[in-house]
């Protein structure tokens, strides 16, 4: 608390929610307003029984379908927006909402629809798509296995063209194989994309994606069988379920074709002759899941930071100041501590997804397959989930705690956001695999095939060719080079004598860290495996390392973004409340990780506790601020609870 | 992985077990019994509605009443066991069952009984114990109002003695003096314990607890209104709500007069004069509260624990060091830094938590009625209770992610862990609260009124009288005193001489930090008083200092404990593996808290590394013991998923 309050500017609350809708404002919007007018759904997905809870969000599906909300990024020509940033904008502001809804549209559009998009060809596309953008023809993404989850390219079913027929035979070959907690498959989808193991005549061509249907008229079709997920510890307006496939026979045109195809004598052809490359091409089209999620993730801690603020800007405990009268938790020095961090993280990470969202874009609006640029956005979509959907994860977690017992009240929102957001960091890669696949990008350049994570595989090429080129590529010296010129100090000294505020002082912490972290991977790897360690042994050793690299890498991204914004705008009380969450932002980040840099010589011990001196009283500026910071996310009054949380 | 694993001791299970049960096996192995008998209740809290799934765990509650199981506490002229260490014992190992069951119990014998025991006389005794004990007379404790939860003496329920008629008439004045979360009270209480403030002739003497009848056969009495607090994150099986006293009429003697009485005629007598001191006093006598949930949530962490083990030991996912298999899960390094520290950290918490059981049943069966050891008992629960349900908390969260999807569905456990130990951190004290109170009483050398953490008088009192003395007590000259005899290198070197593994070491390490964090929240105080800061803005602006001496003050118990007990244990495995657990317990710690290490001068980057690779060694020492490690926590099959998850 403070006796006397620093002046600061209020912040022009619409001014700052333009700046955040951005270039999609009107698809954001018309989000909101479908969310308010279905915010009874809130209470429903407490309140009903669990199968009656998965017809009213099947009905919300169908409902907002029509709205052309959730057909944004499909062809104008089959009922669809044909704007793929559109589309991943309505996405993000639909997480304000229940997270069922959010997730069962992710499965419809973005999993089954995406993959019939991007991995089937205008065959597919006339026959399914207008039935699909419409919500009249209902899919599951059948994917993950119970024995394969993160490693795909290990799948068990199987798919066998018969010549004789012309057809394909869809097996189950074991129990390890059956498709696993997918969304959708339990109840409502007609159709699965499957991905499955091609056999051509005795040849095995590697996973390829096929069109199964598997219910006509609410029944499932001879050889498929169906099981419930059960429950789950959310998200449980989705039928999550199981799928077995008894040799079930799919007319040859029912392989999703894009990439690869066989002829009706039973000749596989592919312009992509590498099967690791074209598996890795194939996956790598359906990215816009990843930075959906990503988005998805920072929205709905939005939710729980616009609750934990408002709670606390007007809930009293303890007298302190005064005798008479409690304080306001947001008053505390702890309390701002706690909260308004992870609000300036909120919006560096809004900032982050905004250009990742606007790459995917970019990538697929343009017809020039950039393969490098592609690599790029693959990392960068890995990486930026597994940080933003973290950080749901630990931001929803510590607002509930704020809110004490009241946020333990399932009309809190609490009790939803924790409980569907958990499984964020899991599905759609999960996060520790995925800072891998980012590490293994920086480690090779983008050359190699992307996704191939099979460590073996992996390790083995790093091994093989790539760590020379990081040793070198991370030398000391060409560190240097670009921050020598844009700080005071040069060389030796641009760590101590930049101001704390200086945004390149910011930047350059965050790079060294990245070079340095990756340049040191490159290096002990190099060395276990000179000492003659199995390759495998090494990696095992140092993936931790790993992982850390990758996370720098990807925290220097997300304060980039965080920092080219603010610089970007014009003067004013906007410009000057985003200066002050960038550097609280990118101090905290400091400050988190000051056992690193002082190990590496870039932190003395009295700037790393001017930088603690600095985030408190970073903490101590933006607290009257805060409402206004959490106001302009834009989150219906309709989708939140009282600001005491006392009324239902 | 390793290509071939270092040769590793088993562990003696059944040795090791016996060490963690203690004393108390036989208690523990009692509840162990009845909660395989009962394990059904874990598929029904998923299943049944909420109406029956409160009438289900009611129905367990009186079953288990009639073991014994729940009546340890209580004297055996009652029907009890007499015997305080077995009653924490018995309610520790319930949390490998259902927590919602956990929680009534905590609520009825715990709260509402041990209320009735410790603050009332043999009247009450006599007339509520033996129902009570035996399950027939259900009760609640209704402190907490909807406006104050941590500031509990600041409640607005009144109790006007009428002298006219010899009765106290309890009263609800305004909405924020509703009782609100109240455990029992929406459905099953027959009673409450209701705190409220004590007029008496117009005279207030602060809070005071009372006996109120609320219900006769399932109907609320005249004057009291109940209202349900609707669903919750978690523990759906306890019927929270919420009470509204309109003038209710109790007899005089339904007073709890251990601490102070009424007199007929209206004359108000205590044996502690002070109103502060009394209420703390009998606040104090509570503190099994703390302690039970302290230990309810360590016992959650290792259900969570040991499915993640188990799931990692038969999990395999990716090729590495074969192309022909999977590697299991446990086997990547990364997977081992996720969960092993997490394991040390329960061994350890365990031990600390054995260590302030038996400290609470030593305090409450002496009849001394030693005030400083009371104190430093009330701080050591505060601080253990913190440190035990955060690490709920993050064990759980790290354990569901690091099982994947399977994590997600409801069979694994994790739903219900996740859910009904979040509120851990908030109830019976929220734990930034609690760790305020354990900072007082360092800051003050347990002088003044513990609980008093009304921030404009501690900070007062802090300021006017203790911060010299705090200052003067951790000069660093006294700070070395001990440590340089201990260790080679004497007040200069021992942090850099000493053997990483020497607990020793360790234990210095988190003394020094321990101290000087104190030392630097006292100097930071007294400058800021002595700058004309007002106490209150500059106690704000420290409280996060505060908190961090608070936490390091406890991190150093919980490792005193751990490293005593390994000491202590014969030469054997069980040493062996216990040794290992400390050193990867105690430098997870150092290594997590290097920044600050380095930051004062304890702790050079070449050792800051060594640690890190030091961690890193140890979880692999570690991995091939951990199935036994979880396997000795005891936890009943029945309570447990299949190992890997997949059968239901």
């Amino acid at each position: 608390m403070a006796s006397a309050p620093d002046p600061a500017p209020r912040v022009d609350v619409v001014a700052l929610r333009q700046l955040l809708d951005g270039r999609y404002a009107e698809v954001r919007d018309l989000v909101r307003s479908n969310l308010t007018e279905h915010a009874g759904v809130l209470a429903d997905a407490e309140t009903l029984p669990r199968a009656e809870y998965r017809e009213r969000v099947l009905g919300l599906l169908v409902a907002m379908a029509q709205t052309g909300q959730t057909g944004m990024g499909f062809p104008e020509e089959y009922g669809g927006g044909g704007d793929l940033g559109a589309s991943i904008a309505a996405f993000e502001t639909l997480a304000y909402g229940d997270l069922s809804l959010l997730v069962k549209v992710g499965v419809q559009f973005g999993l089954f629809g995406g993959a019939l998009l991007m991995l089937g060809t205008k065959r597919h596309h006339d026959a399914y798509l207008e039935d699909l953008v419409a919500g009249r023809l209902l899919g599951c993404f059948a994917m993950t296995e119970t024995g394969h989850g993160s490693n795909v390219q290990a799948l068990g079913t199987t798919a066998s063209y018969d010549v004789e027929t012309g057809e394909f035979v869809i097996s189950t070959p074991d129990e390890a194989s059956r498709k696993d907690y997918i969304g959708n498959a339990a109840l409502h989808a007609q159709a699965a994309v499957v991905f499955a193991q091609l056999d051509v005549g005795g040849e095995q061509h590697g996973v390829h994606a096929f069109v199964v249907p598997i219910r006509a008229h609410g029944e499932l079709l001879p050889g498929v069988r169906a099981e419930d997920d059960g429950l789950k510890l959310g998200l449980n307006g989705v039928d999550n379920g199981r799928l077995w496939f008894d040799d079930v026979r799919i007319p040859r045109a029912n392989l999703l074709d894009r990439f690869a195809e066989v002829s009706p004598e039973g000749r596989y052809g592919s312009a992509i002759d590498n099967a690791d490359r074209r598996f890795f091409t194939m996956l790598g089209t359906l990215v816009q899941g990843r930075v959906c999620v990503s988005g998805a993730g920072i929205n709905a801690a939005k939710v729980a930071l616009t609750v934990a603020i408002r709670y606390a800007e007007c809930r009293r405990q303890f007298t302190a100041t005064s005798p008479d009268r409690e304080e306001l938790l947001l008053d505390y020095g702890l309390h701002q501590r706690r909260l308004l961090p992870l609000l300036a993280e909120s919006y560096a990470l809004h900032f982050a997804q905004e250009a990742l969202a606007a790459r995917t874009h970019d990538v697929f609006s343009s017809s020039t397959g950039d393969e490098k640029a592609r690599r790029e956005l693959e990392s960068r979509a890995a990486g930026t989930k597994a940080l933003g959907t973290w950080h749901a994860t630990r931001t929803i977690q510590e607002c509930r705690e704020a809110c004490g017992g009241a946020g333990y009240l399932a009309g809190s929102r609490f009790a939803a956001l924790k409980a569907d957001t958990d499984v964020f960091t899991t599905f759609e890669g999960d996060n520790h695999v995925l800072l891998q696949l980012v590490a293994k990008g920086l480690l090779t350049d983008y050359a190699g095939d992307f996704e191939d994570l099979d460590q073996l595989g992996m390790v083995r090429f790093v091994a093989g060719q790539a760590l020379e080129v990081v040793i070198e590529r991370t030398a000391a010296h060409k560190l240097f080079e670009a921050i020598k010129d844009a700080l005071p100090g040069g060389d030796d000294a641009w760590d101590r004598e930049a101001g704390l505020r200086d945004p390149d002082y910011q930047l350059a912490m965050l790079r060294f860290r990245e070079e340095h972290t990756l340049s040191g991977v490159a290096r002990r790897l190099k060395r276990g495996i000179d000492e003659g360690l199995d390759p495998a042994v090494a990696f095992s050793r140092a993936q931790d390392h790993v992982v850390a690299a990758a996370r720098a890498h990807v925290e220097r991204l997300v304060l980039e973004a965080f920092a080219t914004k603010t610089a970007d705008q014009p003067e004013g009380d906007v410009k000057v409340a985003l200066t002050l969450l960038r550097d609280l932002h990118a101090l905290a980040a400091i400050e988190r990780d000051r056992g690193w840099f002082m190990e590496h010589g870039r932190l003395a011990a009295p700037r790393a506790k001017a930088i603690t001196r600095e985030v408190n009283e970073l903490c101590r500026r933006i607290r009257p601020l805060a409402g206004d910071l959490v106001a302009a996310y834009g989150i219906p009054d309709a989708l939140l609870p009282a600001p005491d949380l006392q009324q239902p």
